[in-house]
C-alpha cells in the first residue's frame, strides 16, 4: 500500500532477528541479573520507565506478580527528578527500562532508588548509556540501531529480556522453553492479516484499545502507537475498568480493539468486548471466545506469559499500514523527536 | 444554563459540607488506623480500587512518597479475582478505596491481601459493606447518599479521609491545618468561573487532560468525567508523558487543561503546557506561571498536598455545565449505572 518502505516497516520486519539476537547474546546478562535477584529476595519490585518502556514495565509487573507474587510498583521518575525525595528501598529491586538510558529523569530517579537500598537493574538498547552507569546490572537489549521514531523492536526486545529475567528468576523451564520459540512465532505473528481494522476505522477519530492482565500492557502500547503514528486518539482501558464510565462515549460504530493472551483473562475479556459489541461498537478481538465482536487471526506462543509479545507484533505490522494509507511518515511523528529528555 | 437542577450539581455543591461532616465525624477512624499504620512501619503500601476510586489511591501514592518516602503499588484485583495468585505483603500495608465496597473484585483482592500479611484499610461510604467485612480497618467517608451515577463528593471525601490519614501517619501538622481548612477553600474551589474551557471546547471532540505528582490524579479523574458525563473524550497524560508520542494528535485549537498544584512540579507543567500552546493547542491551567496558555481562576489551600483536592471541585462544578447545556443528563449517563460489579 505504501509507495516507499518505512523504516518502522523494516524495524518491524527485523523483529523476529531481534529477538534472536537478544536469545543468542543476552543469556550471560540475563543469569547474572536473575542470580542477583535471587539473593536480594526483593519484598517489592519498582519499575522506572516512561513511554512505551513504561508500557515493557506494565506487562512485566503482572508477569512478576503471577509468576512470582512479589508486587511491583511504578514510581514516577518526577518523585527524584522534580520533588527531590528519597524513597526508602531496602530490600527492593528497581528495573528501569530506557531504549536511550538517557533520559535525565529515569537516570536521576534510578540513581536515588540505588542510593536508598535498591538492586538496581538497567535495560537498555545503549549499555554505554548514563543509565547504565548508575545501574548495579546493565541488561544489553540487543535490538540494533532503531532509527524510527517509533519504537517497536526496542519494546519487543525489551519485553523479551524483562519476561526471560522473570522466568529465570522463578525457574520456570515452560515459560523459558516458550522463550526460546519466539523468533519462529513472531515471524508468524508480523504477517497475520489485521486489515479488517484499518477497513473499520474509516474516518473514526476515537477508539478504545482493551486489555487484561498482562495483556492489558500490550493494549497501552497500541493505543500509544495509533496516536504516535496515525493521530488517533486511541485509548487503553482494562476491560474491568471500562465499564466504569468510559464506555459512556462509545456510539454505533465506535471502534474496539481487545488484546487477549490465552490466560484465565480472557474469558471475562471476551465478555466484555461481546457487552460492548452488543452496544453498537465495531470490536475486534484475539480470542476464539468472542459470540459478538469479530475475531483477529492470533499467534499463540505455547505459553500465556508469552502470548502479549506475539500480539504486539502483529498489531505493529498493521498499525503501520494505517499510517502510511493516511499519508502519515510514521518515521517522523508530527512534533516528535527519538529521543525525549524530561526533567 | 441548565434548566432542571441536576443532582450531580447538588452533591458538587454539598461537597463543603460533605468534608465538613468526615472532618467532624471521622476523626476516631482515622487516628485508630494511623496507629496501626505507624505500628506496622510498612516497607510498602498497595492500593486496591477501580475507577474514580483508583484516582484517589494514585493521589495518595504520590502524597504517600512524598511524606513518607514509602513507595506505593497499584495492584490490578485480576490478580487475585482473575488469576488466583497469592502475593507475598508481610509488612505491608493495604488500601482499598471503594464507594459502594461492593464490587467482587475490591473485596477478594483485599481479601487476598490480608491473607498474605498485609494489614487491611478500607476506605468505604458504606461501612456495613462487604469490603468493610474483609478489611482490619474502616475509614467511614461520611459523604452521605450519593445519588448521582458520576461519583463526585464521594470521590473529594475519599482524598480527604486518605491525605487525612497520610498527615497522621506522618505526623504532619502543617497538612492537617489545611485538611481542617479544606470546607472554606472549597466553598471558594466550586464558585470558581472556568466558563472559558467550556466556550473553548465547541464541537471537539478529544481532549488532553495534565498532570504532573499527586495534581495527576486529578488529571485521571476529569478525563474521566468528560467522557463518562459529556460524552468527550478525554484522556490524561503526565506532563512528562505527553511529549512521549500522545502529543502527535494536538492539532490547532484542540483543548487541553493542566492541572498545577503549587508545588515543585508546577515549573514544568506550565512549561509543557505553554509548549503544547505554542503547536496551535488551545491550553489552560491552573497556575499563574503560563505565559502561552490561559490561567484559570485557582483555588489555593496553604498546601500543596492539598491544592488537588481544591481544583477536582472547579472542575466538577464546570463539567456539570457541560454536559447539561450539551443536553446530556450527567445523572445517567449513557451505557452506565452507579455500581459496577467486577469479576
Amino acid at each position: 500500500m505504501s509507495p516507499v518502505e518505512t523504516q518502522m516497516r523494516r524495524e518491524v520486519l527485523e523483529i523476529p532477528h531481534a529477538v534472536k539476537r537478544l536469545l543468542d547474546n543476552g543469556g550471560d546478562d540475563i543469569q547474572r541479573a536473575a542470580h542477583a535477584i535471587r539473593d536480594r529476595d526483593p519484598t517489592v519490585l519498582v519499575s522506572v520507565a516512561r513511554g512505551s518502556s513504561d508500557h515493557v514495565a506494565t506487562y512485566l509487573k503482572y508477569a512478576a506478580e503471577l509468576l512470582t507474587g512479589t508486587p511491583m510498583a511504578s514510581v514516577g521518575p518526577s518523585i527524584a527528578s522534580i520533588y527531590k525525595r528519597q524513597l526508602r528501598l531496602n530490600g527492593s529491586v528497581c528495573l528501569s527500562v530506557s531504549q536511550s538510558g538517557r533520559s535525565p529523569d529515569i537516570v536521576d530517579m534510578t540513581r536515588m532508588a540505588r542510593d536508598g537500598g535498591a538492586l538496581t537493574l538497567a535495560m537498555t538498547n545503549h549499555p554505554d548509556s548514563p543509565l547504565a552507569q548508575v545501574a548495579d546490572h546493565t541488561l544489553n537489549l540487543h535490538a540494533g540501531p532503531e532509527l524510527s521514531v517509533a519504537a517497536t523492536k526496542t519494546f519487543v526486545n525489551s519485553a523479551v529480556a524483562g519476561i526471560w529475567l522473570l522466568a529465570e528468576w522463578a525457574g520456570d523451564t515452560a515459560l523459558c522453553a516458550a522463550i526460546r520459540d519466539l523468533p519462529g512465532r513472531l515471524d508468524e505473528a508480523i504477517g497475520q492479516d489485521w486489515s479488517q481494522v484499518p477497513n473499520a476505522l474509516g474516518e473514526r477519530n476515537s477508539i478504545y484499545c482493551l486489555g487484561r492482565g498482562p495483556a492489558y500492557a500490550i493494549s497501552n502500547e497500541a493505543a500509544l502507537k495509533f496516536k504516535e503514528t496515525c493521530q488517533i486518539h486511541a485509548e487503553s482501558y482494562s476491560s474491568a475498568e471500562v465499564l466504569h464510565g468510559p464506555v459512556s462515549i462509545v456510539d454505533r460504530g465506535f471502534p474496539v480493539i481487545a488484546f487477549a493472551a490465552e490466560d484465565m483473562a480472557e474469558p471475562a475479556l471476551a465478555e466484555v468486548a461481546d457487552e460492548i459489541a452488543g452496544k453498537g461498537a465495531s470490536v475486534f478481538g484475539t480470542s476464539t471466545r468472542l459470540h459478538h465482536a469479530t475475531p483477529l487471526p492470533t499467534t499463540r506462543t505455547g505459553h500465556p506469559l508469552t502470548d502479549p509479545i506475539a500480539l504486539i507484533a502483529s498489531f505493529y505490522a498493521m498499525v503501520e499500514q494505517v499510517a502510511t494509507s493516511g499519508g502519515i511518515d510514521p518515521d517522523a511523528p508530527r512534533h516528535l523527536s527519538k529521543v525525549t529528555e524530561t526533567r
